[in-house]
């Protein structure tokens, strides 16, 4: 019987769909394509590998052995039950977002330090002013909550505007990338807060993380700090953070929400010193992420195939 | 009789007068601090040294020696007859902006690359769309045109996001720092903007460079290519880059225009395609930028102290 692969990620090239197809044949496989998990239902019930991060496929899919997210962030799939097939593992695409967000995280940083929301106020009632006190990432102490793919690639990026120090923060407090000045473990926060100008968080959304940084932490952050969240929602208290930008004591750009999307009449839209974006950081509209997603599902494909362990296998129990 | 020194600079802090002061006096000068030109009208009648960035004080100025501008453009005091002294020399502060220029550089590159004026629309209206398709530093062609201190800066900068090459281009087609890829006299420019995704220019407003990006040269670009001009906007033909923003097929930053302020008439206010910022990408709202003036001032005081030639002299007839 022919094994089936299933891939439903709309953003996938027709040339990507073709490496795939490749792929999947050399191994004994026929590949199926479709735009949506919802097209992809009649396919599931046959399928072994899937490609795709909506939980449906996983619900749907009783034969299933290996469920790949192109996404880094795989909360979703974390829930018990998701899974109808008690034989799958399930591994993302950690690795392929660093260049997108890190990208996002420089903007950002530099739009709020450089005050463009107000010069943006400015324009657009074509006024001429110049003369708004603004900072730079040169300079600043800026601290990284998560050195994973995504804390790296900021780090080398925000490194060339020569800061006065970056300081990573994990679990462990280890890291051999050499990006950081240090790094520290997790329960020296208290500690690192207080001397962050720019604090950077990209935890995966895990029950560990879960409101890590709740009123108390925030609280240890010095006047004018600026919080970049491109991690997950759920790692911040988002009512402790609103009073502290509406008291005009701290600034933030936050992509990632406790509910997303951002609720119509959530008290974020129009909270001053926030920097607010529709979770647009790291998703795969720009073409060299989904490139990097497809070549490293097919990296992993090859070590499914041989009975070799995957190489971005996620612990359920863990998250990430 | 005593010397005359006369700072008409209002971000001068309290500390950077008192250190002007001292230098001043070790010298024999008296250091005379305003916070505007007009203020200074009556000190000016007896100022042998000038620390001020308008004409006004070079008309008023009989005596003046040196004038040294805490701007790196100095195309205001080029006209003739702006010097009532026919024996003033006028340096410039070329070399305090690059940091401060590179951070805006880096941040517009991005919004634009990121389609954050798009994604500012949406969520105005409290909507959440993440599906509009991104460029990104990484991987793109940039040019440089015109390779200073800002030029510099900038290149070291956009290094680190790994774009497929970084060519400058400049008179001589020279350079030291090692910054480039490629460095390209200025005649090439025709070969060179095809090439280019993305184009920063940091040219002086000069006679040499006026409207050195007319028609022709903007449609050498290619179709979807960025221009960012923070320079002088002598340097470009408005009329004609509007032209390509509305059609679409070209993006723009510019932070300098031909008239400044902006006219509450002009086209560009609302030109799509275009990100407008009131010439603020370098002026002297970061407290380093400050620092870096006042210790180069100081510097070349103590070369004019001792007859040495300044270091930022601007040859009057180039105009930088």
């Amino acid at each position: 019987m022919q094994r089936t692969l299933v891939a439903a990620i709309r953003e996938l090239t027709r040339k990507q769909r073709e490496e795939i197809r490749r792929a999947a044949c050399a191994h004994g496989f026929e590949a199926l394509f479709f735009d949506s998990p919802e097209d992809a239902l009649p396919a599931l019930a046959d399928a072994e590998v899937v490609f795709g991060q909506s939980e449906f496929l996983a619900r749907n899919a009783p034969r299933l052995r290996w469920l790949c997210s192109p996404f880094a962030g795989v909360d979703n799939f974390l829930a018990p039950g998701v899974f109808a097939s008690a034989e799958a593992v399930l591994s993302n695409s950690s690795g392929a977002y660093g260049v997108t967000i890190a990208e996002h995280i420089v903007m950002v940083a530099l739009e709020m330090l450089r005050r463009q929301l107000d010069y943006d106020a400015i324009v657009a009632r074509r006024g001429w002013r110049r003369d708004l006190a603004v900072r730079s990432i040169h300079q600043s102490r800026v601290t990284l909550l998560g050195t994973g793919d995504i804390g790296r690639e900021a780090a080398l990026r925000l490194r060339a505007f020569r800061p006065e120090r970056i300081v990573g923060v994990n679990r462990g407090g280890r890291d051999e990338s050499g990006l950081f000045d240090r790094v520290l473990p997790r329960e020296t926060l208290d500690a690192v807060l207080p001397q962050t100008d720019i604090l950077i968080v990209s935890l995966p959304g895990t029950a560990e993380t879960r409101r890590m940084l709740d009123a108390a932490k925030l609280a240890l952050l010095p006047d004018g700090a600026l919080l970049i969240n491109v991690g997950r929602g759920s790692v911040l208290d988002e009512a402790a953070l609103e009073k502290e930008l509406r008291a005009g004591r701290l600034q933030a750009a936050l992509d990632v929400f406790e509910h997303e999307p951002l609720p119509k009449d959530s008290p974020l839209w129009d909270c001053p010193n926030l920097r607010l974006t529709p979770h647009v950081a790291g998703n795969m509209t720009l073409p060299y992420t989904v490139e990097r997603i497809v070549s490293m599902f097919l990296e992993d494909f090859e070590n499914y195939c041989a009975g070799r362990p995957l190489k971005r296998l996620v612990a359920r129990e863990k998250g990430y």
